[in-house]
């Protein structure tokens, strides 16, 4: 009866937001904050599901599940989503459909569906996921939560021996994909991919190229606590290109051409690292003050950046702006004092700071020597996890 | 024995600072701050200049000034700078060549050698500058000075009617630039033209165009008294293009455009004069925005910013950057009571302000009814020529 510990990273936009409505190239990194999930088979023919971070607590019968026939092209996901199934599936859970809670358990139940083999239905099993995301930051954590998914139930059904190759990352990232189509109708792709992958990647509408080189990074992610208003930012920008389109054009393009100095940077082999972070924080202040020029900042991010160069630190805004989150760049020469210092300045305006890395692992696979019961799972501190794991190990 | 009042505006760029030095479109207007000055004849042969704000006070004897014999072109200046009579007049003002002082008194005499008819020659004259913009915050004080000067001595010589046709003010502008050569080497032309013709201009390298239709803006200046490094910032500007060509290209571009699009929203005939303020604050926005991405901004002027988009105000940094001065836009809709809140927190961060206007009148010329005595002239608060003197009736 083995058990399996599944992790996934969230993801953030390093450059291009905004510019990638616009058919722009945009590059984003895996998060160092993670989803942790546990799977580990029973006996008695339940499906029993604890999602905290979304106050989900459930158990099913496992003959009560519908499951799908075997399909054209298995183990991959059908071309078409199942909107048959889905409907199924939402009058199955009964919990309405515009929740967090209601759509993380009718994509968990989706990929069950397809993916549930004949000796696991009579089996049944324990999945728990938990996340150190905050939800709705545009930080990826419902992709993030997906790859989990997909990973666990893809593990534990056979179709999937570790995650060493490509081909199986890309099974992985396939089933994600799915749940993210469950969760948001039409998702990018972006996160899950790069949750699944990790490290980073560039990407535009409808490509998603890996950043081959692409080193971690270290930031500060600082949450001002401002809701994010993504449609609202993304509206006026759209109206000041109506307006104004000989200007915002060449915006845009510039901010294109931010994520391709990017990529150019870290494929320069005798760029040293030092260099690399002092170009890279020339990439982060430009991309800024271009995303301020279309209007998209606000004042605690401006506050963001006017303390952390205080201390000689660069940032800048990610995701949609107007509030939501920004990434402070932390060069391996900054001393953590000077982190503290930023941190507490930060929190001291009523952000919210958390140190974190850019870049880094995706999903991983750890196979448990001795079975770890969901209430054991659920007691440990969310810090326990990222404290105790160093995910690089376990992929 | 006629007296002159003579007074020229200085100039602020509104747009395309920096982008200008690529050879991109900028745009300039002329400042309500202005020069005053005062010219009479005498009868005993001797020149009395009182320059209070750069404190010179030097008479000499009519008779030791050079004087040059008559040119190709009288009246307008020599088509190459006569840099013998040059050196001829460094040594015969004595005060070195670097300073404001000698600067302004070599510019003076320097136009007095060539303009001088020997009616004049034989009474001299009593003349006197003051200035109520600040010196060396490139707000165009030598310039407002040099039009001052050229426009003083063109009128006692009978050289000049008065400025009611292009080309009066044409004559005052060439010869205000030979004063600005003297005084600055190489300088653009911009700051006299504007000082000279008021309202606005669009310049690139080489050509200076005038903006027709452009309507007169209120502005609060702010100076930071965070000194200028305008060599610094065109230097680290050229460091980031040469690093990143591919994105500050297209910055320039969208800078050049927002020069292209102030002139075109002056020259909508149907557009009301509170959709004309909302867009020209828009650019201005959008401008700060992309010269803060080319890291010429300043934590001082990002500060004018943040105080004044409290109070729903835009602003800009204009000039170098790297400190000096920010424009505010008072759209008609601001009452006093914003302004004086803005302005009281805009002191209390250590900033001086001013309210002024943009795109005003140019040079102009007073004949005084009454002769004036020089010490009355300087007797005046400096506030007192600006509350006491309609400009734009005496042109």
């Amino acid at each position: 009866m083995p058990s399996y510990f599944v992790s996934s990273p969230g993801k953030v936009i390093l450059f291009g937001e905004h510019a990638v409505v616009y058919g722009k190239v945009a590059t984003a990194g895996s998060l160092g904050l993670r989803s942790y999930s546990l799977i580990q088979n029973r006996t008695d023919g339940i499906v029993e599901v604890s999602l905290p971070d979304v106050q989900l607590a459930r158990s099913w019968q496992m003959k009560d599940i519908p499951r799908q026939a075997p399909w054209e092209g298995f183990p991959y996901p059908p071309a078409t989503m199942n909107t048959e199934l889905l409907a199924q599936l939402t009058a199955f859970v009964d919990l309405g459909t515009q929740t967090n809670r209601s759509q993380a358990a009718i994509a968990l139940l989706y990929l069950h569906s397809y993916l549930t083999k004949d000796d696991i239905a009579a089996q049944g099993y324990d999945f728990s996921v938990r996340s150190n995301l905050p939800v709705g930051a545009g930080l990826g954590s419902s992709a993030s939560y997906s790859v989990c998914v997909a990973t666990a139930l893809l593990k534990i059904n056979g179709h999937l021996t570790g995650l060493d190759t490509v081909t199986q990352r890309d099974l992985v990232n396939q089933w994600a994909f799915q749940a993210e189509k469950v969760i948001h109708g039409n998702p990018s792709g972006i996160d899950n991919t790069v949750s699944t992958f990790g490290g980073a990647v560039a990407f535009k509408k409808g490509a998603i190229e890996p950043l081959p080189g692409f080193q971690s990074l270290r930031f500060l992610l600082t949450n001002t606590r401002v809701p994010r208003e993504t449609q609202v930012q993304v509206a006026n920008v759209r109206k000041l290109r109506e307006k104004f389109p000989a200007i915002v054009d060449p915006m845009l393009d510039a901010i294109q051409e931010i994520s391709t100095s990017c990529k150019n940077l870290f494929s320069q082999e005798n760029l040293d690292r030092a260099q690399l972070l002092s170009q890279f924080g020339e990439l982060v202040d430009v991309n800024h003050g271009l995303l301020a020029a279309l209007g998209v900042s606000h004042p605690s991010l401006e506050k963001v950046r006017e303390i952390s160069s205080k201390l000689g630190l660069k940032s800048k805004l990610t995701g949609a702006g107007g509030g939501g989150c920004a990434l402070t760049l932390i060069r391996d020469d900054v001393t953590p004092e000077t982190v503290a210092v930023v941190k507490q300045l930060l929190e001291a305006e009523g952000f919210y700071c958390m140190e974190t890395s850019v870049g880094g692992p995706g999903a991983g696979i750890l196979t448990l020597t001795e079975a770890t019961s969901i209430p054991e799972f659920l007691a440990h501190d969310k810090a326990y996890f990222d404290a105790t794991q160093n995910w690089a190990y376990f992929v």
